[in-house]
């Protein structure tokens, strides 16, 4: 695709660079600003920057934060006895907004994954590990995608943690999703859900 | 969704008020940008905020230009006696890909749009109907999408281009897109194209 203007090349380069954004879809985006008033771009340029130059990561549990200890660290209402450890921010938001969880977290920022040469030392493991020791800790939710680096990373993390007796590990609870039909769930999924079914109360 | 960082809201507010793009998408992109390093936000934000600043409009054709006087426009060697009136930029990059245009073009910024409250003097007709006495202009080819509003811009053009009768007014052609199936085509489109059936060459 040739463009009429260098301006207008490098904005649609840079925007074709987003995940699942193509060439296509970045010059739609660039003629959009380009029809809109001048402060739609210049908003949108400042969040980006300002986003990416400022976040700054809560020293315990390594989300996303303003400030130093994050929200969800910082409220004292939360039980600061059940910590669930996901790899992602994305999974922290997923579970807030279920409204189900009263615990706080740990963010690993990422799974092990041998072919992108991600090891466990490239995730905050350590912190988790120190996290531990002399704290309120009680309970540890291993909340980790079930894909095979993730199940990788819960196994490590399981074996790291039978360091502290004392504090149970547990992980969300496989199954059929809600809404979800029988005949096209995998058969794994369908066996745990069998053997791991759960009693009605009467 | 509740987000744990105000930067965070900020920009996925600001991404998600571009055409396509959710807040779960925007999300996503804000979450890439913060993975990848620092350099690929300040060049997007620094490539958005400059095109939409530093564009300019050619004087001639309102193509969008980074000099005064747009690249097809000053172009000595391209047919500067055929006009091609678009609606939007889009559409000059679209044609100018097919590569099997010679002539110059015309932007008029939008269609007719009483909807939309879009009307005549709100395009760049004016310096069409001054562009043409004393020029080189002989064609002038309307190629504007045959939709409701584009049908109504191109009749408003052909009425008021009477002015000019030795200029030649002309249409892009209608007919079975390549590729296209007979049975699927709507049925004005087919009619037309058995109407203005061309004449092989024997």
């Amino acid at each position: 695709m040739e463009f009429p203007s260098k301006l207008i090349e490098n904005a649609v380069g840079e925007l074709s660079k987003l995940p699942g954004i193509g060439r296509k879809t970045a010059l739609r985006l660039t003629l959009h600003l380009l029809k809109a008033d001048t402060e739609t771009t210049s908003s949108l340029a400042e969040a980006l920057a300002k986003m990416r130059f400022e976040i700054t990561y809560c020293r315990t549990c390594h989300n996303i934060s303003d400030t130093e200890e994050c929200s969800i660290c910082a409220n004292k209402l939360r039980d600061h006895g059940t910590v669930c450890v996901v790899s992602d921010i994305r999974d922290v938001i997923a579970i807030e907004n279920t409204g189900q969880y009263q615990g706080v977290y740990h963010v690993l920022g990422g799974v092990i994954s041998p072919i992108e040469g991600i090891g466990p030392s490239d995730l905050h493991i350590d912190t988790l590990l120190t996290r531990i020791p002399d704290s309120e800790i009680k309970e540890i939710i291993l909340a980790i995608s079930p894909t095979m680096e993730g199940d990788t990373t819960a196994f490590f993390l399981s074996r790291k943690l039978r360091e502290f007796p004392d504090v149970h590990i547990s992980t969300i609870a496989r199954g059929i999703p809600m809404g979800g039909e029988l005949e096209y769930a995998d058969e794994i999924t369908l066996g745990r859900s069998i053997v791991e079914r759960q009693r009605q109360a009467k």
